[in-house]
This record gives structure tokens, C-alpha cells and sequence, in this order.
């Protein structure tokens, strides 16, 4: 950590701050600059927290040198993590093809979608049982039965599912049904959730906060990795920004920025960054260009009847064009989707 | 709502649509301009989605004519609600003075800071149990010792308290000891939360997130409304920008823009807003003249010290020159700081 | 144009505005709906403004319904368009590879950086000479010299040349050098250069502003249109956003989205818009995917050497590499690079 | 500055650095840290580049330790700099209260409104002559008749005036009948303009732009005073967010954030900032209240008939009611309205 100092500190003010690293166990090492005084920190920065520090009369700035997550971090994993969810491998060269409906609405939809996108390549089928809705007037998800459902549709397919669970009560359960938990965005700092599917021994998705930096992303990711679930893949789903005419803004660059930084893999959804189905092929080819390691993209038989988020979903029809696409880049890239 | 076609919509598409509305128990409203053919869907709005009807072929835009929350607008309740904590009114022409730590640490520190923001003006007290924390390496907060302690601090001073609840399984135990419920910023869209403290008949602050605008914030507040608690409290506390040179921004227009649809009482945070006791006086003293029923002040003897957000807290003799010009500007105004 | 009137609003108050429209010229077609009486103007939307409308007493919203650009919309010209530079294709399935320095510092340099991108299968050089700079102290470009340069440069390896224009006074002399007219970000609404080079009569690179529309993109483009010049090109190249570890925000899906609704070409900048080598071509490489009709890069023989902007650049072996990647991907989706 | 390098940093790639650093006039001081080291260059900073050292192999990040400006600076001037405008006093505890239309439009309504607000306490007039409108196809603006009139009108009501410029080659024009230029937002970083007003000997309001920093406001600022123009007035606007039922969100925390930083006075313009006349007053109060220089009003005798941004005006008696509480709030802090 580096402390920068005001200008014309007093040497009181300086041996204070001094004092206090050490106290705290740390080494300080003094650079007196023309204009300003500057403090290397020297100990396990991991161990130091900026704020008590920047609360010091006469410091002006604190810079942390290391990054704040760990575990996540390709220094502390050089390689490349590769997720198991049933038999599909997530990473390592192998894309994760995550698709299905929105929500769970009944058994006989979901199977024909299931059915759908299966035989398009998809090999991960979704479907949620549990909606985080932004009113509470609207279609909160069948629950249990949805689970339910899920899983059997997904065994008749010979399809491992991910299912979004938002509430640390709902763990145990999913856990039951589901191959891979999926923390949505707006629970991405959720962090009583992050500890208890961190305790569980399947999967996660981690889906980027609407407000989230990647460094956000990576220390939600931390939470999880800390309880000793190693097994998290991140994906990238638009954040908030004044751009009116698509949901939220898909950054696409943090799929090569999470990959220098971390050996976590990360997969992308278009639909939800984009919510329009015209854009979602498109932003599906540029992640898999980009170096994603999977899709997510939501598809329904007939959007117009979907009970949930209705017109970001793609027709199969839609869907098995796209994957033909897919598995062009795939190739050029030297990728393979299981 | 109103559904704008798209150029060169056929009859049949067009009789498609009306049948879809129609379906829906509502009742279809033509209005054929020169480029664009407009319906409007006359019915109860409140029942029906956006989502599934820009899916129906043809749709370019569906526009909902009304606000999607009900319980917490002034259509619905005309007068302002004035929600009590203790004996401290909030609304209506009553400040709250919300102040105290960021985390309970000890009942020493806690009972120091206490006595001099009460003798300051504060007439709430706050402190965090349980802290949300970006990493998992720092500290988390006391737990119910932290609560205990809140609660017996509060009521030597005679103050009613405030703490943060996490996760709905905590709502039970935060009831015992607290006043008021807070719902912190990265909650304000755990829905399952909103409900628990929804079914409980304590008073919530329900904070607004960093990337919820308005509506979302109204929205989050129907949750709690709609399972019959309507003691709830707004705080605008910043939003994320690209601004860096502080924490977040401050929506101060969120102030007049919510009081202009809503009947809830609405305070500010300055404290989290800035992340700069050098900007907060003037923010706090903004958020009064700017019509706010409170202030939330985070104040620490020892910001150097303190376990969690250190820099963001005013000193207890900052906190009382601050006060002094609040009260001068709630008379300018006609209001009380009870 | 569609008007929504508040609730409670009286016969008076409707007649007043139906008044208003009629004064304007265009028909009013009322709808009483159960809560809000909504007003359908019908007429020529674009000579139609949204602002006097709001503020007539009673007014709660004003839609509007059509597109407010003409001449960039994909409903004027429903084909693609194609802009020539020298005698380079853009657009219609032809990529520009626009490739060079951030600024031209010297004869030697450029010819050297020029002769490697060219190699590489840049068909666009690209240099600037007049230079936006945040802060007055720094290396604001070599003016004529530098555009005597870029254009002899280009000359010796037949390649057209970019550079950027900043005020309407140098078009004239820009005009003179170049092959192409760039627009920068922070011109992207400078109205008066608009129209400097709306009346030149050569090809022009408009940048999206850093806080800009896609919206607002197409009407400063539809300000270059409609003073004659319609050889207009547009680039995405990040806009402004929280998240700090990027530059800016590469929006990679206003590709899509422009080409949904105008004919204009879009390339795109992942130089500016990461700020990163690192990142680079992954978004350059997203960017063919997405369907874009070029990309834009900086390079430099010793980034760390240039007078400006110098990590963003790519060396111009990493460059060649790129380059590699691009034409596989031009070849799966049917392109070609000129 | 301060270098921080990458890991497992060769002692080759370290000498390089320091070697580097050294051709450039500067001195180097390594600091050896555990896991990083660190090099603090000594020197005058404002001569040297983040970006090429940044490019340097082997350098993971450059932490700038100075502010990039100078003459705008406390540092440089450390008491609060009073601006004339007529014989209006700006800063040092005197407040502009500057009002009038968006555009001028006609001497008869112009004449109204000056009279109208002149008597409800404003002390400078308004009025666009040149207007940047997103639009080719909207009102423009009157230019130099528009000048004209806005000239004749405020020597008739005894008010200084002030106008926008948005090109350099109407900086000679503006200059002959106005008595303030206006940098609007869009041209905050046309440096071309900011530079010409930079030589010109009449006062300048500059206003922030849409997505700038504060730091880059008073860097803006920095390119006018470096030219010798000293009589800078800077205007917090708003910037833009994801927020959409305001125009732009504004940013009060900039009124002390810069007042802390820089000796310019700042004031506020909460009409184009909001965008709402309903949320226009209690923005302006809380501005007072944040310490703000002065405010800057729409005001219009009828909005719904103004040739441009009528909803943002106030009528000059809601202006004259918000005058009354200003003028309350300028004696509880101790400023006047001269």
C-alpha cells in the first residue's frame, strides 16, 4: 500500500502515521518527494484495510498496490479452472451452451424447448423457479414445483440445469434438483448467499451486479472460493448505463479483463444485456470472438405467451441458426462445445 | 399502455393483436396515424406486462401509461406519511437525525459517540451489526453483540436505534433489538428480504441501490407495502458514476422527484454518498434545503480507528457545528428536528 | 407524437391543448382510457417538438413516435450504404482496417509504422495532427506539418489517410491532406464542425461522443447528411462508465443496433475505447463478429516512446497477428478486406 | 509520480526504468517491497506523461501524485477569486443569480422576462443567440440579431449579460455585445474554443459536461486560464445516468469538491440539470445551501409557446417565490445577492 501525504505535512503528523502502520505490524518506508511525502507500506497488504488509514490527519491518498481478491486471482492459480456441471466442462477450451426459457412454466413447454435446444447443441438447459421480478405484482416463479420440473425435463434430455436461487433458504433445496446454482445479478453482493452456495459442493454462475466493476465481480467470487467451493464460473450480463435503447449495456471486455486477472471461467448472456432479441445473435458471436467459454441465451417457444421477460427470448428456430454460427467461431478458435 | 406498431403492420398482424389484448380481458383502442398505427389497451395496467406484448410480431414499442407502483404513490394516498421510531416522528415536518458509527465495535466507543451526537441533536441512533462487505477478508461485525449492545446504548441515551438486517434469516433476531429495520443499498432488490421485513411491524429504511433509479427504489418499497408494512422510509444514498473523486453521486433531485410521486418520507446520506467528511457537511445541508425529512450521518470518535469505512465518518465536534446549521435551515423552512 | 395527460385533468384544460396542436398544423385524436385521457397528433412528426408540448398545463408525458433522424434512417435508404475512401470500400461486406499512430510525430516514424501495417493488411493509414488533449501542457500535435506527412506517407504505400479535424477553421486545410475527415468524441456534438464538413465533399469518421446516444450518434451523423455530404462512417469506440478498470466501455452492440436502424457504415475502436493492449484484439476480433465494417487500431513501433496515448497502442508485430485473426473471421461470415 | 512494476520484475526491465526516467529529467527512488517494486519519481510532475511510462514493460500501473492543473488550483492561489460580470461580484461570498430564457426569441418577450426577473432579484441576464440542439432540424437560434436584442434589452434593465459561444469564429461577435461568454457542456473539451475565450478579457462561464469529471471540468478551466484569461465562473449542469425520469442527474457534491480543490467560483443550473420546473426550486435552494457562487434559472413567461426547452423554465412568478427563499438562505449563511 502506498500512503500519499498532504503538502506541508508536519514531521508530528508524519511520525504518527508511522507509529500507526507499525503498530498494525506493517513496515514504512519514507520517500520524500519536492512536493509530497509518500509511505511505502510493506507487509501482507491483504491484512490492511484503506479506510482507517485514509482517515489519518495529513493523508491525502491511499494507493493498494495488490489486488483484493486471492483465490481468484491467476497468481494465486496460474491455470485455467475448468468447472464440471453433470458431465458439460465449462473452460479449458470447452463452451458451456446455456439455454431455456426464462422461467419454469409448466412441463410440457419446457420440453419441447428443452428438446429444441438440445438438438440445436445446446448442452446446459436453464429455467427459473425462483424470479427476482422488480414488482411485486407480477409472476414470482412456481417454486418447488418448478424445480421439480426442471430437473426432469433436463434428465429426459440427458441435459445438467442451472437454476437461480435467491435466498439463502432456498439453497438446501435447489441443491436438490439443480446441477448448478445461478446467483443473479442483482444478489451478486448478496454476501450471506455467496457464503452459503459457497458451503454447498455444486457449481455457481456468477452473474455481474448491474453496478458492478470486475473487481466487484472477482471479490464476489472470493466469497464463494473462501468457503472452499472452487467451482464458480462468472458471466458477463450488461450493466446500467444511459443508454436507453438496450437494457443495459453488455461489456464485453470484461471477458479477456477477468481472463488476465483470473483463472475463474467466464461465460456471456446477451439476452439480459441486451433484452432484444435482434441484437442477441450478434453480441452471441462477438463473446464467443471475444473468448468466452459459453453463451447464455434464453429461448422460448413463443415469447409473446412467456409469463416472464418475454421478448428477450430468441425462437428455437433462432436459436439453431446462431449455434451453426457458433460452432464456426468455435472451430476458427480452436475451441470445442461438448 | 399503449403499443406503437411498426410501419407496414398488416391487418392481420393487427387483428392478431387485438385478439392478444382482448384475450387478456382488456380492451383494444385504434388510432391509425399516417406512418405508425397506435392502440391503446384501456383496463386495469397494473395486471398486465410489458414483456410478453413487445414479443407479439408487429410490436416496436409498448408504453405503459402508468406508474407500476401503486401503495406508494400519492394517487393512492394523497398526504404525506409520517412513520414513527420510537417516539421520533419522520415525515411530515419532523427530521430525523439519524447518527452513530458505521459497525457497533464496543459499548465504550458506542456509548461515547452516543452521548455526544444526543447532545449534538441526533434524536436516532444507528450502528451496523451486521456489515456487507465487498471482501471476505474484513470485518464482518459483531452479530447479536453487536445488537445487543446497540440496544442497550440506545436505551441509556434514550434514543431509538437503527442496524442493518442481511438476510431474511436475521429479521427475527434484528426485531428484538432494534427500532427500525435498515435494508442496506446492495439489498434494496433482495426481494425475499423485502417481503420478511415486510411481514414484520417495525419500521423500515429501505436504502436505494446503486443502480436503482427512482421507480426501482418506489418499486422495492411496494414489495414492503404490499405484505402490509407501511412504515417505510426512503434514503437516498448515491448511485454509481464515472465520477472518481468521490464514492458515488448523490441524487439529491430524488428528494423532490420521489416526494412528487410517493407519500413516503425520504432522508439522505451523505455519509456514503461523498465517502469525504470534507463534502458531507454541505451535502447534509443541501439535503434540507432540498426538502428531506432527515439526515444520516455516520459519526466516529476515532475515524482513524474505526473497524469498517473509517474516512466517511464526521468527528462528534464536525457532527455538532454541522447540526447547529440544520437547525438554523429546518426553522428557514417551518420544520422540526424533534 | 402521442400526448398523455395527467389524471383529474378538466374539459378545459384538453381543449386548450387540442388548441395547440391544431395552431401547429397537425390533427389531434383523443382516447379516453379509465385513468388518463391520451391525445394522438397526427402529422408530420419531425417538424413537431417535444419540449413546448410538455410544458402546456396538464401535459403528464410526450411520446414520440417516430425516429427523429431521416436521412440516416434505415426507412429513407433501406440499403446498406457504402463510403469510398481513395479507393477503399467500407461497408457491404467490405472491412476498413484502419491502422497507425495516435498522433504523427515525425517523417521516419510513420513511414516505418505505415509500411508494417500495410504489410499487415491495413488498408487505411491513420495519424492525427491536431490533438485533443485533456491538459494544455501536453503535446497538442504538429499542425500542417504533421498533415503534409501523413499525407506523403500515405502516398509511398498507397494507402488513403485519416486524421482528425477539431475546429471548422482547419477543414479547409485538412480537406487539403487528407482522404477522410475524423470527428472525435468530444466533437461529436460540436454542431458548427458538423456542418463545416457536411459541405466538404469528402468521406467523414464520426466518433461517438463519450457520453452519447446511439440516438445522438445518428442525428449528429443526419447533421453532416443533410448539408449534402453523405459519405458518413461511424465508430463506436467506448463510452464513459463506472468501471474503472477499462478506459472506457466498449458498447459492441450499437453495432447491431445502428445497423438495425440506418444504413450508415460502423467500425469500431478498441484502442480508445480499453485504453489496454491486452484487451485489444479480443474486442477487435468481437467487433468483426458483430457484424462491424471495420476496425480501428493504433499502432506504434515503440508505444512507449509516442508523444501521446502511448499504452493503447499495439506493436506492429502484435498488430500482424491480429491481422491474422481478422481475416479468418472475415472469411466465416463472408467478408472481405480491400 | 509513482511507478508501480508487475511481479517478478527482471533487474534488467527495473534498470530500463530508471534509465528511461532519467533521460526525462527526472529522479528515481526504488522501493523494495515483498511483492512489489515501487518507483517514486522526483521532479516537476506537471512535465511528465502517464501514458508512455505506462508502456513501459515490466510497469503494471503509474499513480500520478499531483493534480494535472495548476493555475486553477489552491495551490496555486489559495484565496477564493472574486469575477466581475457588469458590476455583478461572483464569488467570495456574492451570489449571480442569473436568469432569463433558454434562447432569445423576440426584444418583446425577451423585455418582459428581463423586467420580470430583473424585479424578482436576478442580476444577470440570459438568453441563447447560437443554440446547440441535438437536432438539424429545430430552432437554431436569432445569432448576431439575437445578440443584439439580448444586449439592448439588459442595458435598458440595467443587467449584464450572458451568452453562449459555440464556435471560435463567433467569439468576436459574442465579445462585441455580451458581457460573459457561455462554454456550453457539449464544448467544455472543444479546446479550440476554450482557447480563443482563453485570449479574449471578458468573464467565462463554463459549464461541466455531460460525462466529464470534476477534474477534467478544472482542467477545461485550466486551458482558458493558461491562455491569460483569469475570469473563470464554472457551472455544475448534471451529467448523464441511467436515470430517466430527470434529464441529467446533478451533481451537487462538485460545488464543495471543487471548492476544496480549486479558487474559481462555481454556481448551479438546475433547469438543465433536471430538466422539471417541478424539481428546478429545490435544487436551486439545496445549491445555495451547498455553498454555491450563485444560479443559474430558466425562466420563461410561457413555456409551452418557447421555441426551445420549454419545460424547463419556470414562470417568472414561481421564479420571484424561489427568489424569496434564497434570499432567506444567503443571509443564514452569511452571502449576498449583490
Amino acid at each position: 500500500m502506498i500512503i500519499v501525504l498532504r503538502p506541508h505535512t508536519s514531521s508530528e503528523q508524519v511520525e504518527h502515521i508511522v507509529e500507526r502502520i507499525e503498530q498494525l505490524g506493517f513496515r514504512a518506508h519514507l520517500s520524500q518527494g519536492e512536493l509530497r511525502t509518500i509511505i511505502g507500506v510493506i507487509g501482507d497488504e491483504s491484512k490492511l484495510q484503506v479506510e482507517p488509514l485514509a482517515a489519518i490527519p495529513g493523508v491525502e491518498q491511499v494507493l493498494p498496490v495488490l489486488k483484493p481478491f486471492k483465490l481468484a486471482s491467476r497468481e494465486f492459480h496460474a491455470q485455467e479452472s475448468i468447472v464440471l456441471v453433470g458431465r458439460v466442462r465449462i473452460g479449458g477450451g470447452s463452451l458451456a451452451m446455456i439455454a431455456g426459457p426464462c422461467a419454469v412454466e409448466n412441463a410440457e413447454i419446457l420440453d419441447e424447448i428443452a428438446g429444441r435446444v438440445k438438438s440445436a447443441g445446446a448442452n446446459i438447459l436453464r429455467g427459473g423457479a425462483f424470479k427476482p421480478r422488480t414488482s411485486p405484482y407480477t409472476f414470482q416463479g412456481l417454486g418447488e414445483d418448478g424445480l421439480r420440473i426442471l430437473h426432469d425435463v433436463g434428465k429426459v434430455h440427458g441435459m445438467p440445469v442451472v437454476t437461480e436461487v435467491m435466498d439463502p433458504r432456498q439453497v438446501e433445496i435447489v441443491d436438490r434438483y439443480a446441477d448448478m446454482f445461478q446467483i443473479g445479478a442483482r444478489n451478486m453482493q448478496n454476501f450471506d448467499l455467496l457464503k452459503e452456495v459457497g458451503q454447498a459442493r455444486k457449481p455457481v454462475l456468477l452473474k455481474r451486479g448491474l453496478s458492478a466493476s470486475v473487481k466487484d465481480l472477482l471479490m464476489s467470487a472470493e466469497y464463494i472460493l473462501a468457503e472452499g467451493n472452487h467451482q464458480v464460473v462468472l458471466c458477463e450480463r450488461g450493466v446500467r448505463s444511459f443508454e436507453e435503447s438496450t437494457r443495459n449495456m453488455l461489456d464485453l471486455a470484461a471477458v479477456p479483463n477477468v481472463k488476465g486477472q483470473s483463472h475463474l471461467p467466464i461465460i456471456v448472456d446477451p439476452s439480459h444485456a441486451t433484452g432484444r432479441p435482434d441484437l442477441i445473435p450478434a453480441m452471441a458471436r462477438a463473446a464467443v470472438a471475444a473468448g468466452a467459454d459459453g453463451v447464455h441465451v434464453e429461448v422460448h417457444s413463443c415469447p409473446e405467451k412467456a409469463l416472464s421477460d418475454g421478448p428477450q427470448a430468441l425462437l428455437p428456430a433462432q436459436y439453431a441458426i446462431l449455434m451453426g454460427d457458433l460452432r464456426k467461431l468455435a472451430e476458427v478458435f480452436g475451441k470445442i462445445i461438448p
